[in-house]
């Protein structure tokens, strides 16, 4: 994977999360993974399509969408429902539209596809490819946040 | 929702059950929900781009994907683990392409982003959008699965 695309998507969360939910994200180093899986308690996942294929995931842990929730709806969440979904694919949505916007300035060229919204207490995420993923992880006050991508090509 | 994107969906579902796996699906009635969610024990997630976006679940529960495992692999799984959830991201990405190859003579010419596989007891999936979503269900003699189909336009 080409580590042109490592900086639209870390720079992509950091902004939504920061700019819709107060909520601020420290990036930590971003590794390439073969295998492992990312777990969390609620993932937003979308496909990536156009000179390349891809995908992106973007894994919760519950008090971090807790915090997110918050800030975004002034909400006061205490599970996961329809409500925390929606909102996880609307964010992975932006996150996905920022990241294309600056992988767009770097001469990539992508599109989405709708994004779903898994959730389940330490569900496990496994992009299907023979590429490498790239994984960024994020800390915040309230816990983790991990961004997987993984391109084709 | 266009009637005609069921059948595509539906046959490629089954098709690639019964060639990959030797395991035969009974489809139930295709209906349109909104709001409600998928569950199961490990689903494929794919990511539909072109004129117009989607998304493309494949949910199964523990003991079809056993019996799956079974018929492509000859394996006796007695959990979910990363060879499962590369099955059932190869079945996914099969079930896709023969959907959209049927879809392609209707004229409706789609593509698909790199799939994702998400497993964890009882995990609930939502695809995000507000167009309706086409859930078409299965039955097997180990259990039933589950497609659900988004398509904006």
């Amino acid at each position: 994977m080409d580590v042109r695309y490592i900086n639209p998507f870390l720079s992509g969360t950091v902004e939504v999360l920061s700019t819709m939910a107060h909520v601020q994200l420290i990036p930590g180093k971003p590794f390439i993974k073969s295998g492992q899986t990312a777990m969390g308690d609620v993932t937003g996942l979308v496909g990536l399509t156009g000179e390349v294929r891809g995908s992106l995931s973007v894994t919760f842990v519950f008090r971090v969408i807790q915090a997110t929730m918050k800030g975004m709806l002034g909400d006061e969440i205490t599970e996961i429902d329809n409500t925390v979904r929606d909102a996880v694919g609307e964010l992975t949505n932006m996150i996905s539209g920022t990241a294309r916007r600056y992988l767009a300035e770097e001469g990539l060229s992508l599109r989405a596809g709708i994004p779903t919204v898994v959730s389940g207490k330490g569900h496990v995420i496994q992009h299907i490819t023979n590429s490498p993923i790239l994984a960024i992880p994020f800390q915040s006050q309230f816990g983790r946040v991990l961004v997987e991508v993984s391109i084709e090509g």
